[in-house]
């Protein structure tokens, strides 16, 4: 059985977007298959595949995998030449410790920043909680991009697991007009530049479901 | 510098329970600091350690690392003769999924049933989405220990980063006499019984300080 990606929405489905976007990126060969979610039918299309019963989802005649980041972790080991995570090791643990504080955290940018390809307006951040969030990401990017700029464009220079697990935050950032600073924003402009995200966002815009809860 | 591992309060942090239990059943040395979370200081003590001002925190000689999952990823790489995730493929894969499902999800345990090693009590479970997450861990539990029961007492037989992630989730259910069914039952008992869970639980109730918000 060849790489398959059972995936959500693309206009929404943020989780889903991660291990897409490294396959893309690295051009790992994989075929892809889409689920809408939401409707009557979906969690029932989910089980099918997943026992935690949500998207993303990866098969191959080797393994069977669940959640972006464990997908994200087989792929770097499957594919070594890749470069999945970058090398050197201190480097390695920063971008393991970034990628799973975004795993596990951002709970308020999730909630209130929900990811939407078509989404463009200006967002008015009101509370402080959702600033001081909004502001740690500003400084993982920052510190990242100073630290390895001479690497290349990405977090740890060449693009990386790290860039995967956050560009779910820049399409929000980028939709809801969320102000950062200039080494962030510029940051944020290399990934919208790929061709992979470019492509993910026409097809996100182009679905037709519109999931209700999702818009703000 | 030797292994340093900074870790919360022992009676409640769960997070800090993982890296900590790992390193002490795979024997890895490390001297430990703990900073009791939610004093006036507290903050500032965590953030002249990790950037995401979280614990655990770990570093050595070589790297700074932090969040649970991370830190467990980083043990694995470093010592690889321990064997921290499963050896074989399909095993590690499910091992990741299962982790990073738990490192991400379950809310409604985290919240409503916090971990506090004191706690003895018959919790009344009411609500659908809570009885959904605690059946989900039932699930996992009972479908690993099926499959690898023959290998040894734990989720892959062997002890593992994925015990390691689900060892709170067994003080929770016990702290708050959740039921399960005989084959997660006897899982959990085998954590309970592990030296490093005896000790950990002793010296969480030996401590004196007690934060509100985890009392229920
Ligand atoms: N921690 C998981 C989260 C996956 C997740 O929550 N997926 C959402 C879509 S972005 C889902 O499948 N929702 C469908 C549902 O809840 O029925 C991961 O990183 O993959
Ligand atoms: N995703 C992180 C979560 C860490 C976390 O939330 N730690 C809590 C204690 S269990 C903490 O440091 N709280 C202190 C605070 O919020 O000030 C991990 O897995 O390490």
């Amino acid at each position: 059985m060849k790489n398959h990606l059972v995936i959500g929405n693309k206009n929404y489905s943020s989780w889903s977007l991660r291990p897409w976007l490294l396959l893309k990126v690295k051009d790992i060969p994989f075929e892809e298959e889409k689920i809408y979610l939401y409707r009557p039918d979906s969690k029932q299309k989910l089980k099918q595949y997943s026992p935690a019963g949500l998207v993303p989802f990866f098969q191959n005649s080797e393994v069977k995998v669940w959640d972006s980041l464990a997908i994200c972790e087989y792929l770097a080991e499957a594919y070594p030449e890749k470069h999945c995570w970058p090398q050197e090791l201190q480097a390695r643990a920063l971008a393991r410790s970034i990628s799973a504080e975004m795993h596990s955290g951002f709970q308020l940018i999730r909630n209130q920043l929900p990811m939407n390809c078509r989404q463009k307006m200006n967002f008015q951040v009101d509370s402080d909680e959702l600033r001081m969030e909004i502001n740690r990401v500003n400084s993982i990017w920052q510190d990242c991009r100073m630290h390895y700029q001479d690497k290349g464009d990405f977090l740890f220079g060449e693009f990386s697991i790290a860039d995967a697990m956050f560009a779910p935050v820049v399409l929000r950032f980028n939709s809801y007009g969320i102000e950062v600073g200039s080494v962030a924003r510029q940051y944020m402009q290399n990934i919208l530049n790929l061709k992979a995200i470019q492509e993910w966002i026409e097809e996100g815009i182009a679905e037709k479901p519109v999931i209700e809860q999702a818009e703000i």
